[in-house]
């Protein structure tokens, strides 16, 4: 069957911006692909190495959020990084054969460093970052990664080294793996910009409704609708973006419409926002409240996938190895 | 009990410049500390992943040397580097750590890219070389290493390491080791130059005694002594520097004498070494033969070593983790 890998680093509590942009897409795969999701906590090391949160408690509350989103151990694989060595062994293999140049002038790199600017990030284990996610991805020969446009690069790394190894080694061990690009929509934060914790602007999935309702209702709109009367756009407005993923299309109709016109005001118009988010968030609440109690140790809970995911990797390192003759 | 680290790229049969270089310091060693002695194979993919040679036959051969110079499991831990998958986990967790200017600015870097210009080496795994040595180091809390002075750098950079990785995560994890400078005689090849398998100069401890003989009669000398009527200069000689490690001080006074006062030939010169040469490699032939015999399988030879050494690394590798709240 063929083979598909993501994961996601340890932020703990996930927001509905990982839902829609991401958790919902890694349910669907799990019926067409067999699927590899773990929890990158290595990964939050590259930028995190200093400060290095409680990974237990952020460990323990994405994997909430993952199962309460749908996520399956049954269906898929679900396992942490860090708990899998053979990942930190196939990195430092492929370490050997990737030339720095390449990690130099992968774009996201560049980019990150200066969006991180207050952190210093001019060490070994950020550079390689991309080797560390090949290892991660190929150790499992998966041939498709859900991943956002942004990662497209760093896959294109990934394929470079799959050829450089597989031609070195005149072996035919790793899989070239391709992005699964998958449009999803995006949800803004409540003041309008990007959604993150970090951020506070952020819906979790596990959000407090009476928080939830407290936070659509201070929600930026469009900025040049003062009053009712004035008319707004929202195209240009994030709450819009919300009735596009949670209301039925005769209400978007109207929202649009009546915000075009300004025949209704944006209290009327979060209100039925709100009414979904509840709609929405309530079941999913009280899924997570139910495995909160049921799970009370994540490394028990996951050891069967987390044994699979093992055994497969050591595999494929071996494999590896003998074609480096070690 | 203070530990002691050292390691050895396996090159297969070592030669009398390693047997005095290393290996009898090491011997030494044995009785003073607790000695860890490795086989660092992924070392040897950081300048030779191009073409791996065959490791299988190259271990061994070392290790039987390494035995027959008096190298013992019973007494020290010898192991396999690559065996070892904890060394590559707490490497990754170091890169995470090391800034990429300390490792362009170790001095051995920019030499070694230069003395082997015939090979591309501009990957992640030879400039994060001096990681992986400082993993191998300190996952043992070994105290000290003995290097030869080239290498003194390199353990510079493990030490700013351990002082990095102990302050940041407020812990005491790591031990800082010392450079442990021993005095050895340095065995020219037989072309006058650096003593190499690769320059064909070299005399293997398993070399056959004719081949010795024939390679001593036609080795270099004084160059300016054309004639047994001409006066050398044995501290020029590279003759001579055996004489000071196989000959008696009575043997060397002769050799100075004669050879200055032009009253002896560098044939007679010679002839008092190749004995000396054979009363040495010929008990440690013997030796070796019979470990030959008796060792089939290095791996299952070294199993309990092999084991103690992964027991000792998995304790301190969980230390480092924990530290780093993984
Ligand atoms: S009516 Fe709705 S879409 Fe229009 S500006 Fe207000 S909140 Fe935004
Ligand atoms: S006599 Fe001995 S020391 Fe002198 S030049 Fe000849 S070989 Fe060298």
């Amino acid at each position: 069957m063929t083979k598909v890998l993501s994961g996601m680093r340890p932020t703990g509590k996930l927001h509905i911006g990982h839902y829609f942009g991401a958790l919902q897409n890694w349910v669907s795969l799990q019926d067409k692909y067999e699927c590899f999701y773990f929890i990158a906590d290595w990964h939050a090391l590259t930028t995190g190495y200093e400060t290095p949160p409680d990974f237990h408690t952020l460990r323990r509350e994405m994997l909430l959020d993952w199962l309460t989103a749908g996520l399956d151990p049954k269906k898929s694989t679900l396992f942490i990084q860090s708990k899998n060595s053979a990942h930190a062994e196939l990195y430092l293999l492929l370490n050997m054969i990737t030339p720095i140049g390449w990690l130099e002038r992968c774009p996201t790199y560049k980019e990150m460093k200066e969006e991180l600017n207050d952190k210093d990030l001019s060490n070994i284990g950020f550079l390689s970052y991309p080797v560390l996610q090949t290892a991660d991805i190929i150790i499992y020969d998966a041939k498709y990664v859900p991943v956002g446009k942004d990662q497209v690069p760093h896959l294109e790394i990934s394929r470079e080294i799959v050829r450089r190894f597989n031609y070195l080694y005149n072996a035919d061990v790793f899989v070239e793996p391709e992005a699964l690009l998958t449009k999803t929509p995006k949800l803004l934060g409540t003041d309008g910009r990007k959604m993150s914790k970090s951020y506070d602007n952020a819906i979790l999935l596990s959000e407090d409704l009476k928080s939830v309702e407290k936070k659509i209702k201070q929600m930026k709109t469009d900025t040049n609708r003062k009053r009712k009367s004035d008319p707004g756009n929202p195209f240009i407005c994030p709450v819009f973006g919300y009735h596009e993923v949670f209301s039925t299309k005769e209400e978007q109709e109207w929202v649009i419409n009546g915000c075009k016109n300004a025949e209704i005001g944006c209290i009327d118009c979060k209100k039925v926002l709100i009414k979904h988010l509840f709609e929405f968030l309530e079941p999913l609440q009280e899924k997570r409240n139910k495995l909160d109690k049921e799970i009370d140790n994540i490394y028990e809970y996951l050891s069967e996938s987390q044994e699979y995911a093992e055994k497969i990797a050591s595999i494929k390192l071996e494999e590896a190895k003998k074609a480096m003759n070690l």
